[in-house]
């Protein structure tokens, strides 16, 4: 099997309500330059697998309405590498689309699908990972998930449980364990058993084609529906009537806490989601004040532990604050403790209440 | 003597630094409309005053940049109305400078000499005392100073000692008084002998010209300069090389400390200099969290007694933020603790400092 086979599925699609109102509907997360390097997080996702993958069999998959971003964020894709979804239905629509899609392509197919705004920073740790793991799944009918060794007793992460060991880092999963309380996830790290659920898979397109058949029968005859119009012209206007049609689930759940199949794969290539503004700060260099900041000047007084992410080169000037997020995205400022963040989906959802979209 | 006599003027040539960023060098404080009332503090010092001189006897004297501004706020001004300061030398030279051109124009000119970014709120007590003001200097060789009946131990003020009367509310001035701590100014309040000095002057031309000759001759001589100008195009040309020599003063300093015919009406007109941002949160009407919003939709979570001051209908989400002010100005934004106000001025330097004048 050659290098030709593997294919990239990188979902971005999301609206990343948590860096509200930095990451907006209308440029989410993984457009945003997070790091300051001069590519988004989706141009870092892309770039990783360069290596990997060849250019040609890169799929991004993504909300209709951001068409126009990632053509602009990856002017070497095709339009056909591009496939648009007419809703919203969370991962598992997308992912068995994007199988369908690329079996019509290429019936051996096997696919790394991957976020396209998560952080790694060990790029060979991770082209040593993904290869080991294509080498895995392309010669056993394997769903592979890729679980991360912990490094702290994070409460924001879904855990994998390990099994025996099938060869190298690739193990039996034993369980999926939902965000644990600290205590527990204190055990978990202490018993070395649990890895942190990255949302990387890899798997042949037969195989979670065959699950998807198995375990989400309904979802899986919408898709079977469009075989004949997998790459050709066609294909757009059957999934925009289709795609809507889909219920709305997570992979996790329509398929990798039921399959009898199911593997994990334990890397360490310096992976964080960014999900939190609290792990943007732990990622972030901070400044001599111990302040992170996102493309803005600050002067501050007395202030510490906060982070800054203000557009378009503004002047912040702050006295005697500690531990805050400061997002300003031109008509919305939000200040927050970080230690209250996961409310901001709440205000998010207050914002939309009181005003509708216009500022979300 | 008839009313056709008194004239107003007004100095409007302060830069606000006080209220940076939301009041800036391009856009101070006295054009600004901090009360929502669709007037700027200039305007309504203006309206304030047109029940008592008439329109054509008002002058506005303001820093040369600001011509524009003064001119779209006050449209039913001539160019001959507006006095161009080329330089700032604080008010003894401004004071001066009006003083000859009024007098010029008439020589039993009457004058109130008021700043432009103070609130006033009792419009008819104000005419009262202003009215029985004009009355007294137009009797007496004097230069009368409004003293402002306190209401709380304020220590930002100037406070000004009464002594004997002379008549009505008008006092001998016993001695002007620095800005003092909380304890002497809790003394001044029980005593009842002190008021705030609230800048407001009035007296007749000659008398103040008279005072200048006899305590500020230096400055007077450069004013003298120019009796054959005043009131002929030459004038600007005149001011533009002689202003500039001057020595930057006060008029307290230069006359007010020093002349013995100094008199002082104290008054009770609901007055406040909005000198800072705590006097615009105790002036301003709070919302039912208890914070004062400026032109600007607020989320509040958790946050009380905090002033936003942020142009251009943006929305603030916050939380967890007790007695800030929270001004954003488009390309700078200040949080500050509202206890700690008294450094925006090093702030404001500190950002000279490190990026010029980028966003004074």
């Amino acid at each position: 099997m050659t290098e030709n086979h593997r294919f990239c599925v990188i979902m971005c699609g999301g609206i990343g309500s948590r860096f509200w109102p930095y990451s907006r509907t209308d440029i989410p997360k993984q457009f945003i330059d997070f790091l300051g390097t001069g590519r988004s997080l989706l141009q870092m996702s892309y770039d990783r697998i360069l290596s990997i993958v060849p250019k040609e069999n890169i799929v991004i998959l993504t909300n209709a309405m951001y068409a126009e971003q990632i053509k602009q964020q990856l002017p070497e894709l095709t339009d056909s590498q591009i496939l648009l979804e007419p809703a919203r239905r969370n991962t598992a629509p997308c992912i068995a689309w994007a199988a369908y899609h690329i079996r019509a392509i290429d019936p051996q197919a096997s696919i790394i699908v991957t976020p396209s705004d998560h952080l790694i920073t060990r790029e060979a740790e991770f082209q040593k990972s993904i290869i080991a793991g294509f080498e895995f799944v392309e010669q056993n009918d394997a769903l592979l998930t890729l679980g991360i060794s912990p490094t702290r007793p994070e409460t924001g992460y879904g855990y994998i449980q390990v099994g025996d060991t099938v060869e190298g880092n690739v193990h039996k999963v034993k369980t999926f364990t939902e965000k644990p309380d600290l205590e527990l996830a204190q055990t978990f790290l202490r018993t070395g058993e649990f890895f942190w659920n990255s949302g990387i898979f890899l798997w042949r397109a037969d195989t979670i084609i065959k699950a998807l058949e198995q375990y989400a029968p309904d979802l899986n005859a919408i898709f079977e529906g469009g075989n004949d119009v997998y790459n050709t012209p066609e294909e757009q206007t059957f999934i925009n009537a289709a795609y809507p049609t889909c219920m709305s689930i997570s992979i996790d759940y329509a398929i990798m806490e039921k399959a009898s199949n199911v593997y994990v794969e334990t890397v360490s290539f310096g992976w964080n989601d960014l999900g939190t503004w609290s792990a943007l700060f732990d990622m972030s260099p901070k400044n001599r004040d111990g302040n992170v900041t996102q493309r803005c000047q600050v002067l501050a007084y007395n202030s510490h532990g906060n982070i800054f992410a203000v557009k378009d080169d503004k002047l912040i000037v702050v006295d005697g604050l500690q531990d805050y997020i400061i997002a300003d995205a031109g008509d919305v400022l939000l200040i927050c403790p970080k230690s209250q963040e996961q409310r901001i989906k709440q205000m998010v959802n207050d914002v939309k209440i009181t005003y509708g979209d216009k500022y979300l």
